[in-house]
C-alpha cells in the first residue's frame, strides 16, 4: 500500500512534468527531471551541478509548487484523462458493433452512443 | 475578407482567454474580457476603470504577449484543434456505420478505424 502511494506520487509528478515541464526555467526543469524522472538523489544532483544539497530541495520544491498551481488553473491533467476515458468508451462500443454486427438494433444503439461520446469530446474539453 | 482575417483575430483571441485566461491575474483578465469578449473600446475601458486609455493599451497588449506564450509552450489550441477533429472523424464513421448496417465488411473496416482514432487520442496527447 506505502508503495502504491509513492508510485502515485511520483506519477503524478511525471504527469505534471509532462503537460507544464515547458514552463519551468530549463534550469528548473532540468534538475526537476533529473529528480522525478531520471530518479537521481538530492546529493547527487548536488554534486553534479556543484550547487548545496539544500539549493536542489529547494529548486524542486518550488517547482512541485507551480506546476501543481498550473493544473489547478489549466487542469489540462483532469481535462486529459476525461477524454482518455471517453475515447476508451468510443472503443469498447466499437468492438460491440463488431461482435454484434448482424444486430440492426444493437448496431443503431450503439452508433447513438460513439456519436454521443464524440460530441462531448468535442464540447466539454 | 478583411472581415474573415479579423474574425480569425477575434476567434484566436477568444480561445487564448478560453484556454490561458486563468493565468492572468484577475485585474488583467476583467481588462481582456471586457475588450475581447465584451467588445468594448479602449476608451469605454478606461473610462470605466479610471484608467488613461495608454495603460488599459499597454495591458492588454501584455495579455496578448503573455497568452501567446503560453500557447507556444503548452499547444492546449493545437492539441484541443486535434483531438476535436478525430472525434469528428470517429462520428462520420458511426454514420457510415449506420447506413451500412447490412454490410459485414464495411462494419469490421469502419470499427476498426474508429478503434485507431480512439487510440491516436489517446496516446497522441
Amino acid at each position: 500500500l506505502a508503495g502504491g502511494v509513492f508510485m502515485d506520487k511520483i506519477l503524478e509528478q511525471s504527469l505534471l512534468y509532462d503537460f507544464y515541464g515547458e514552463m519551468l526555467t530549463p534550469h528548473q526543469k532540468a534538475i526537476y527531471e533529473e529528480f522525478v524522472l531520471n530518479d537521481l538523489s538530492l546529493g547527487e544532483i548536488a554534486a553534479e551541478r556543484e550547487i548545496s544539497r539544500q539549493g536542489v530541495y529547494d529548486i524542486i520544491k518550488r517547482c512541485k509548487a507551480q506546476l501543481g498551481i498550473y493544473e489547478e488553473k489549466l487542469h489540462l491533467i483532469e481535462k486529459f484523462s476525461y477524454t482518455k476515458k471517453k475515447a476508451e468508451e468510443i472503443s469498447r462500443y466499437a468492438v460491440r458493433i463488431r461482435e454484434n454486427c448482424h444486430n440492426e438494433d444493437s448496431i443503431a444503439e450503439y452508433t447513438k452512443h460513439i456519436m454521443r461520446i464524440s460530441d462531448e469530446i468535442i464540447e466539454d474539453f
